[in-house]
């Protein structure tokens, strides 16, 4: 039995319970899921200040679930990853990440298309990091703020729809990447509609990190990702100290 | 049940049924596992020639198999990758980038070892066009022929671990590859000895492969993925024509 | 007196014919050049599939003609360039990479205009392959399947000029290549018409292979492109055996 | 009067009353500097995961302290730099991203000596992100940990000084860049007996922070930098809503 | 005291006396700013020839003027900067340097407006030299040759506008940098209207000329930037021989 | 009759006469090649100082011997190159330039050994300004000053010979490129005795430049490479004027 840990690194339960409906509609029959978000910090991620402020949230639910066999953090930018990856050696997956490496195996050639403009830049910022930017043809925004996208169900379906037309007209995408857990409801049908792979990050990472513990591979701990070094840690993260 | 054809692209059936072993080691118990090998070819690949010879073998094996869920062509080169992305819509696998994959997503600054120094070149290649060279630390040799990897165990296990330890003395590397699937058999010794992850690009593969088959993805059929345009083929490969 | 074999991975001996009386109306005075097609595979080379098949045949062509000072692979993806290069020490050339290191030394920033939108993947990877992609204002296609072009020259004609005007309008672009050797008629014509260096690569890779040959420049036989490896081939491929 | 406000990410007020000392010692007279420390978090930085914890005690520092012409973060790593430039307007510098920038108007070829390994692939990540990695020599380390440099200064200097050597012998770097706020003391020195330029960052940082008050240059409030959007935080983190 | 020494490449005396103004506009009471151009070379730098003969006269005035403390090269292209690195280990500052550094700094992607488009190429290579054209939005031009910015300022400013306008409707760019020493008079009356960083090089460079002088940081005198080597110099260059 | 100008950036007419030797030994029976170097500027070329003084001095040449077919500047730094290629619409190449594409058509991973250490950088920026640095496994010196490789050539010889082997040692380099027009005697003898290909740029320069002119493919004059705009030259420079 495999236990795989999914973190919702915004706070709102409602974006919880939809984000564990999706991870066990793909999980294997001998993998258990368990979908939580941070008890502390912002209700939704949206730009470099939010994402500031979960990542302790993220490493705080980590370090109180010890017992499972990965971990995914289910926020499109993949906020916290390295240091996550510091303090566990089991896998720990980004749904960014996850869909990038997906998208490459496809075929290669692939437009993200993300909630808010204001996203876009650290999005690019990560795939410089992994290597893939080269390999993205495209970078959009529904301009849809992250907890609007599942209170107006067709509003969203709508604008991703725009979205993925007015890409198909303007380049030779040949794959799509829906770039907020929040829009994963859609990838099936937009798939299915319009003919292209469309990826979403969650069922990726399930996938992947069923993987992982089925290969018993794990986080390096050699070098950055070595567990961190003991010392004081002080007031609301004295709890942090190791 | 989740049926996946593993492609050995050596014609030497004591190099595929080792394959098929460590394909099936790793597949759920609702994975079905084929391994074959091309029936005409060259007996190793080791080079841009045994390259050229191979693709036409791997893509026959394709199409005279049409009822699996998903390819993996076990050589290390991914040679024929792209080719056989367009007769299928079912994914295909190559080993080499599973493993470069995986390993960005285990950390990042991984270490490839494979078997002769001429073929480098070939892996920097294909590193530079997933976009994944620049997370590369090193790339080396054990300097034994493909088909001798498997003759002499000792012999390479021994290579390998020389090589492993040079490349950790000089280097900061976080993660090994290990470049051929000749040399699959040593990853968990060398993993556990080590205290590294290391990778090997079968096992790899054959999950990622049933993650996509769950996932239903399948390689894009957009622009350079689109089935082969319809014409005339002669001579040998008068059979191929689509 | 130099021995040119120009190479036309296409098994179209119409296009052949073409292709040798451009490189022949180039020639210089001393240069003998044979323009060959293989004697199997596809008709026209459109795309990662048919690239694949060609391969052997150009292969072909070079073991039973090896009295050549030079070989000219006269398709602009530049299949089975690297293949080719282990098999003999004389110079190969592909017409792609010929165009794009001679409109490097005219200017620099320059745009392709090939046949097919699928095949601008493949051109995209040689140009990354080659260092040269961030040199390269557009990449464009008329869309025409290469056997048509030259079927209705008047329609080429006019689909290239409307392309040239477009990429001159909408770019700051220097010069131009184009990316079929069935375009080469029209290269001197626009060239002339629109006052801008038009690159066809046959004529290029000609002059080049004249200049190596001169030189007595030969490709490296160390490392990737060292003479293969003896090994047992099997099948159609039994000949290939080195 | 230009008011400078110079956080030290870590909590040892040691540490910051050091780097008091140094900006102080280059600030211009019509400058006041205010050096400080976050109130909470981890006692050094040192890698991924103390990063994560010292964010949201800058944050708090800059939101407490809004009275400033210009922020600066005294740590080599460039925490928090994007979170904090979407709360103020004002210039908030990295003492690692001035160093480098400083470092490419002294010539370019720069060598980076930090204290601990594992902190490299961090600066290898900056570096890329900024795009001067390429321009970067070696990134090495005297494997210090942070808080000892101070404590045994002698050590300190002898551990950069064979440092330096062994850059200088085996590498044509043109410039050293010290790499933590900890070293800062021995630029000087290391200038002038090595006679070559040594960049600490602390010092370039207040210049720099001078600087663009001087100019009323601020920070973009555009796209990803505009103010963090308003919504709910909980837990620990409540005060930090916007 | 410090001494600035800011050289118009252009010999126009009407621009360098504008430059002189803007320089001493900016600079610290204890700096005293001397503004000249070449007694020879060109009237004004557009494009690679005009470039090619400003050289000469630039580092005529350094030679001439070796008492300052630091030197600035006001032409955006930042022509002859490496030159001028050589012979003086005084800090050497291009305009379009400073700017570019200045840009990251403040958020990171910035677009650059020129006066003519035959520039774009140089700064383009610029960019790429300096590592920061990734980091680089948009290079495009108002199509005003260099002398005819302060001939009539009113269509310089309304040109400038239009771009500024035109780029940002069609892109995230979060910064702006003015691409002509000409153009200057106009940044602060843009940032304001436009509410966006719009970076003018001089007064960049003049504030990090006096940052580098109070941190005494010099130019490395190391390898590439070694004085000239002595040897023979004939005819009009005579007097240049070191 | 085509007719080639080799312009000798040096002024030492000793070195340019040893540069016509080797043109016309591989110029064709109807190709006169006509070697000169300027009138006025430095004896030869060491770095950035050394190549702003020859640049006026080749244009000069240019402009005084306009009756050429094609232009080469006979210095491995491609000093200039930009600049004529605005004076005259026939084709002008760097025997760098020449080079470094010359061995990417003979197989790709080229090291390049030049003169002296300090025009490494310069050489580094060349490269990557083509797009060619990727593919350069090493860049290093004989540290013989220009004028002193034929003052004294048993000590060249065994300098480059002893370069050769300790690259051939350390990396898998597959071709040599010779990086001053003053090895260019040694290329042969090396190439025969290491039965590597040792590429020397001035030869390499007259066969693509009688291979351009045979093929009438001019410099590009759109753009950054069109004529210089007329304007006031002073001084020294007044004849320049254009």
């Amino acid at each position: 039995m495999k236990k795989i840990c999914v973190i919702n690194p915004n706070t709102s339960s409602l974006m919880t319970s939809n984000i564990d409906k999706i991870a066990k509609s793909v999980a294997s029959n001998n993998t258990k899921i368990f979908s939580i978000n941070p008890k502390f910090g912002p209700e939704s991620i949206e730009g470099y200040y939010d994402e500031a402020f979960c990542i302790p949230g993220i490493i705080s639910e980590i370090k109180d679930n010890p017992e499972y066999d990965a971990y995914i953090i289910a926020c499109f930018d993949d906020t916290g990853l390295d240091a996550c990856r510091t303090i566990t050696e089991k896998p720990v997956f980004g749904i960014g990440e996850a869909s990038y490496h997906a998208a490459n195996m496809l075929g290669g050639h692939f437009s993200v298309i993300t909630t808010l403009k204001r996203s876009i830049p650290a999005l690019k910022k990560n795939l410089k990091n992994y290597g893939l930017y080269d390999n993205c043809v495209s970078l959009s925004s529904v301009d849809i703020p992250v907890l609007e996208l599942e209170s107006n169900l067709n509003l969203t379906e709508q604008k991703i729809e725009e979205k993925i037309k007015e890409v198909l007209d303007n380049s030779d995408t040949e794959i799509f990447v829906l770039g907020c857990a929040g829009m994963a409801d859609f990838a099936a049908k937009m798939q299915k509609k319009h003919n292209i792979p469309v990826i979403e990050g969650i069922s990726v990472a399930v996938k992947f990190a069923e993987s992982f513990v089925d290969l018993n591979l794990k986080t390096s701990s050699r070098n950055s990702f070595a567990m961190p070094r003991s010392k004081k840690f002080t007031g609301i993260f004295k709890n942090f100290e190791v």
